[in-house]
């Protein structure tokens, strides 16, 4: 069970159905290949009726899968038209074989899509060191071609989870100056999230007319306010990807002034991904918000939120329930950033714990009741500058250690 | 239960009883003050019969308790004659009141020793942003003054532990040219451990005539390739330290040519203590060494391994007994550490899991078999070059969780 997580408000933009298939012009599918064991959705494709425009931002982990580099080198020349991405296997540390393996499963894509190859680009994740079962993907990615509808959206965004419990997609309508774009949304990612200049999944798609080298700024924007600020465990995979298509299909240019509403509404949208990933944190009972001011620099408060987010002393209080705001202090000393304890103001769920770094009495009522809630926010004021960060994590919970020690076998 | 933990083999010294007091001139005493919520013991003094040059490392955490200012401090002269240390509450994040009552607890301590309170050092370990029990301390120390003893190192050992489950202590007696000296040593350490330049807390006693100046070189070495090699959860705390004292009781003076076997001898010894400290991990069910070799630097080796060490998928797989290696592969990739991936090989306990790049296949019986020791020895060459590091950690399991959700309350 994931903890509930509700959308936040926004105004730019209109809620609609569909996710990663809401913009025109996109479909998608998904089959049972039989690579998870559970028997599950694993394997995805997502199509455009033509070439689109395309961005991504890629895992920094020097160990990395083959479909990375395959993916990244076929991006470089900003024009994709089809994603196919299998889910339970990240066919990484696989040797010479899993980058022939990678090759050959955007070839079978591109030949049952119709497309040249170098338009096909590739997505795997789930356990490393293992070869895929070639056998099984050569039947299957033709049985899911066939299958492709623009109702598949959400089909997609279930046959990517691997210990995601919850599928994670979002999708809005935009109105601009020249007309009206839409733009769709599919994540996955739940533990092992740590993203440095990457995240896990998250492919997005959009109708509207973007140049390449534009959509690769506006991504690189988003992915630094969304997904490089969320951790669950502050492991980084060796697969990770955000990629965006914008196809063109509304006929929509955004306008100079529409760039403001293009970019909150892209960001949020990160943003509420980014979320719902911390939110269904492996084992998670708590969705947390780290919200440090008053930091000498945006750096220094995103070190101390980073810090704050990955420390296994803060995450287990928190699934206690104990209010050991202690912890929380000390991960922002030892953090990097700047601190000086005297100047430090702490509140948790709007309760001020430490004013100027001097701790206020809490009742033992207050004790009990302060973490009782499934959200937690915590702000954390440095009493240095103007320098700001959130930062999104989950509790650390018994659930986190059985899923991650019972993963494999 | 801690894991099973044996002293490593060393020729150069003899092993002794005595613990932090088997040094000349040494004694010791533990009470139970009261601020354990256990009963147990929470209060600990180490006094020497003449002043001792002294040595400390400490936290470098920015949040930090008094007691590590004002030992730090007295300690910069050079020298000491006696510590006071208390468990059960770590005098951390207290405002002023917490600093005033940090040096009433020395001038307490000094006032019962008949000393004066510069001579007089003061450590503190436990919950952060709780005021100490001053009344209990206040007639607690002289109680633990009045009872001082050669014989009562295992006390000491056993009063300044928190959640650790094990006294760690050791001693030993060394020839030199000159004669024989004694060294012994207590610590205690099992979760919030991850010290930069510095650790939990270790104290080591010598009857050794060694001058303050070479007695702070020779520990920040052996810090470094001890204490700064062990984790638990990759937290580091607000009131580590290491101090050493040599009282000189021993009337013998190293010459040039004993030093090697003197550091090698604090090297081990310190090493040990370490080891100890990973092996009585909070929840801990394996000590685990990680050796990386063949880094292109010592630098990158010790960043890789404890990059390792502190991944909690490494660590949750490894509770789980699930060789679930490209997590450790991973982790290495993200480290920072120069890493080519086709260059990295890897052995868990003796068995080669992947040669230059290339996964070796496991049968089902080994995958069952090669984590069932509670020892686990993960090697790792980079292949790059001659940098190399040890490190010690334990796995991530259950009762680090129950353990860390239920400190506080």
């Amino acid at each position: 069970m994931p903890v509930p997580f509700s959308i936040e408000p926004f105004e730019r933009a209109r809620l609609i159905a569909g996710s990663v298939t809401a913009a025109q012009g996109f479909s998608a599918a998904a089959w049972c290949c039989g690579i998870k064991a559970s028997g599950r959705e694993d394997l995805a494709l997502l199509v455009s009726d033509r070439p689109c425009s395309a961005a991504g931002v890629f895992t920094t982990n020097r160990v990395r899968a083959a479909c990375v580099d395959i993916t990244r080198e076929r991006l470089s020349g900003g024009v994709c038209q089809a994603l196919v991405c299998n889910s339970g296997n990240a066919n990484c540390y696989t040797g010479e074989q899993g980058w022939q393996d990678a090759l050959e499963i955007c070839a079978i894509a591109a030949r049952e899509l119709g497309l040249p190859e170098e338009l096909v680009c590739g997505a795997s994740t789930g356990v490393i060191g293992q070869r895929l079962p070639m056998d099984l993907l050569r039947t299957g990615i033709p049985e899911a071609a066939g299958r492709l509808s623009e109702a598949a959206g959400p089909d997609f965004a279930r046959a990517i989870m691997t210990t995601d419990t919850v599928p994670k997609e979002i999708a809005c309508e935009l109105d601009l100056s020249r007309g009206t774009v839409r733009i769709g949304m599919a994540a996955k990612g739940s533990g092992m999230i740590q993203p440095d200049l990457a995240t896990m999944f998250c492919f997005a798609t959009t109708d509207a007319v973007i140049p390449a080298g534009q959509l690769q700024e506006l991504l690189r924007e988003a992915v630094e306010q969304s997904f490089n600020c969320v951790t669950v465990d502050g492991d980084s995979s060796t697969n990770d990807m955000v990629l965006v298509f914008a196809n063109g299909a509304s006929g929509v240019e955004p306008s100079p002034e529409d760039w403001p509403a293009l970019r909150e509404t892209l960001f949020w949208m990160c943003r509420q991904m980014a979320m719902a990933i911390a939110a269904d944190g492996e084992g998670a009972t708590k969705l947390v918000e780290i919200r440090v001011t008053g930091a000498r620099t945006d750096g220094d408060a995103k070190l101390a939120a980073r810090t704050i987010a990955n420390s296994p002393l803060v995450k287990t209080a928190l699934f206690g329930r104990d209010p050991n705001w202690g912890r929380i202090l000390a991960a922002a000393g030892r953090s990097g950033a700047a601190v000086e304890q005297e100047k430090m103001s702490l509140s948790i769920n709007g309760r001020q714990i430490v004013r100027s770094g001097e701790p206020q009495v809490l009742s033992g009522e207050e004790r009990q009741s302060l973490l009782e809630p499934a959200r937690v926010d915590i702000e954390l004021n440095l009493g240095l500058g103007s320098g700001q960060a959130r930062f999104w994590t989950c509790d650390l919970s018994y659930d986190y250690v059985r899923i991650n020690a019972e993963y494999h076998t």
